[in-house]
């Protein structure tokens, strides 16, 4: 029981639970209206149907001459057929022309088909002397002709709800004519370094003490999964300054993020405040690093207590913190990370089962592989493990290790 | 001669020639300093040297106790050493505590080694009772102890210049106490979509006409490769619209985009009106999608002209914009996309040798390995054949396809 009571918390949850619980508790965040040329990364609220036809007109796949392909059969560089050019259609162009067996209409590529029409040879098959177009080859009718919403029909779905949108998709929208878009709004997020020994960057350095890096790191993280940061700062190992912080920052942000503070010195009250003025929902994973993570909720705003040490704040937020935003917004990919298949370049040995286990790798090329090389580390705080890899291979709990050359996942850290 | 006039330029270029003729025009934007904490995403200028030792001081890695690592010679759970706990030393605490044999000092992840002691003993192998400590395990020196500058000595390049700096880099710059970075400027960029057949989204759809969809796409890759968009609009196929355009926005513009307007239609002006007023580098590149490509110069402004068909601009744009923005920076990678190596689901046989060929394919998963699954498209208009895919492979100039199963490397979409 003694041994229990240091290590401050009697039983470590899977993560798989932590996170299905905390889940649960997930309600999705508003919606808003916002220019769709501006959504860049925003997260689509609801299905997107195209209410108009892509093409919205018969129109010219090539530059060259409309025609009918009746006109064209037979024809080759031998025995050209030939056709009188009656006029010309360009892009954008409303035309009155109607084409007439025995005549040609000079098209751009995107103009509008003229009546009467049926293809449109190209115009590198042709040759023209005063009026006169010779064509050189034989078309079937419909060739070079995009029909009205072939590509698009008028009431497709052509976007789901959840989706991350990137310029393709900015450029489909555009395409269709749809200039403003229904997205969740972003998650507000606070976040706070605890520690006496933490030292605002830009500072002097003074004995004994560090900058504080997590505060920094986390802020651009939740960027890049979509949330915005509301406040941001280092806090002393104060109970009162906690509390106070805690239940001041509770009221605009849906978020909390603290790191440090949660293990068993003597200064970690984070668990004891948050339990006093809301509900600890999981507090230990079994995950390494990362297992004094503690999961909580304050009136309807969630609380993350990180660990302190750089590494395991990292991929703390990796695994819950950064799916959590990505739930708030109904996002269908809540890991945005990319997965390569990679091969693991020596035996790893796993000391902790029960425990996920986070390696971190450098990707390597080889003729026909991917390698996964780990990167040495000497414990969770030092950062240049981090910047020396370039992802994370996942050791599941009662795995014993990994064997050289065994294919493994290496999800790639987010950018 | 007739049928070159006809295609418009009388010679592809190779895509390789193109960059590096062009990378010759570019000079390196100049240096601008701003916060660690708001550089994400930008390029660094300078290396990054460490002017602090990390740790900053000789720490402890574990809660226990700091001891002599000979008094703990011999202990074990059957036979425990025992010393006497003479105080506590906190994490950021300057304590000016001194250990002597047979002695203990509580002490905290984190915080800084007493004078006189030389290893830690984690507090799971110990017990205590009325300040006397028993030790359950032997110690070598330097245990559980992290040295000072043994993570990163002072002096070390810890960052090179040319990275695209990431969350664990911002961590790590901060960890070191530098609160300002040198980076390079974003380059000032404008994009015009020309075609009388545009229409601005959210005004009605008219007759033959089609919505701009270039401009926004283009806008938003601009934003991930780092660029800032200043000026964004569509013009009408006008000789003076156009070369007025062209002229002002030189004026301010580092580079200037133009979609449309560069093949051989009789409203194509662009290339006759760069050749006026500046310089064509390249106009035609041997690769498909693409090929009405044109680069040019106007005063020290980089002009590219790309293909009006959206799904042609967009590989135009990461093949060879997207490159050119980054190069302005001095980024290390000037092509950001992630790279996968997956097996094609099918023979593919190329029609156009002498061009570069870029496959649109969508990823799948099997048990082992990676599937490149080709999406089948109608031409390069059809925006939805790039919604549907995840990256692009590319078939040299003088392969002649590619067979079934073999590896192809997938570059995906930027993101």
């Amino acid at each position: 029981m003694k041994r229990l009571r240091k290590i401050g918390f009697s039983k470590l949850t899977s993560l798989e639970d932590a996170l299905n619980q905390l889940f649960s508790h997930i309600k999705l965040n508003p919606i808003e209206v916002i220019k769709t040329a501006k959504s860049l990364n925003r997260i689509l609220a609801v299905d997107i149907i195209s209410e108009i036809d892509i093409p919205p007109f018969e129109r010219s796949a090539m530059d060259g001459y409309a025609v009918s392909a009746e006109d064209t059969f037979g024809a080759s560089l031998q025995n050209p057929k030939k056709v009188k050019k009656i006029g010309e259609i360009e892009i954008g162009e409303t035309s009155e022309l109607v084409l007439n067996n025995g005549e040609a209409i000079r098209i751009s590529t995107g103009a509008a088909i003229p009546k009467g029409a049926d293809a449109v040879i190209k115009i590198e098959d042709t040759d023209i002397e005063k009026n006169i177009v010779s064509l050189y080859t034989s078309l079937v009718p419909n060739k070079n002709v995009s029909k009205k919403g072939e590509d698009i029909p008028l009431g497709t779905q052509i976007l789901n709800k959840g989706l991350e949108i990137k310029p393709e998709h900015i450029a489909l929208l555009s395409s269709l004519g749809i200039d403003k878009i229904e997205v969740r709004k972003k998650p507000e997020i606070s976040v706070f370094a605890t520690g006496n020994e933490l030292l605002e960057v830009g500072t002097p350095l003074e004995k004994n003490k560090i900058y504080n890096s997590n505060t920094p790191m986390i802020s651009n993280l939740i960027r890049i999964y979509g949330g915005n940061v509301l406040r941001e700062s280092t806090l002393k190992d104060d109970k009162k300054i906690i509390k106070d912080t805690l239940i001041e920052t509770a009221k605009d942000s849906q978020v909390i993020i603290f790191t440090g503070g949660t293990s068993v010195g003597t200064k970690d009250f984070l668990p004891e405040v948050i339990h006093e003025h809301g509900t600890v929902l999981t507090h230990g994973i079994a995950m390494r690093p990362g297992s004094p993570m503690l999961i909580g909720k304050v009136s309807n705003t969630i609380v993350f207590c990180l660990p302190g040490t750089p590494v395991a704040a990292y991929i703390g937020f990796l695994k819950v913190v950064g799916p959590t935003i990505r739930k708030l917004m109904g996002c269908l990919t809540i890991d945005p990370r990319i997965e390569l298949i990679a091969k693991i370049s020596k035996d790893i040995p796993v000391s902790a089962i029960g425990y996920i286990s986070y390696l971190r790798v450098k990707i390597e090329k080889s003729e026909e592989d991917l390698w996964a090389i780990p990167v040495k580390l000497k414990g969770s705080g030092v950062i240049s493990s981090l910047t020396q890899s370039d992802g994370i291979v996942e050791i599941p709990p009662h795995q014993e290790g990994l064997k050289k050359g065994e294919s493994v996942i290496v999800k790639l850290f987010p950018k």
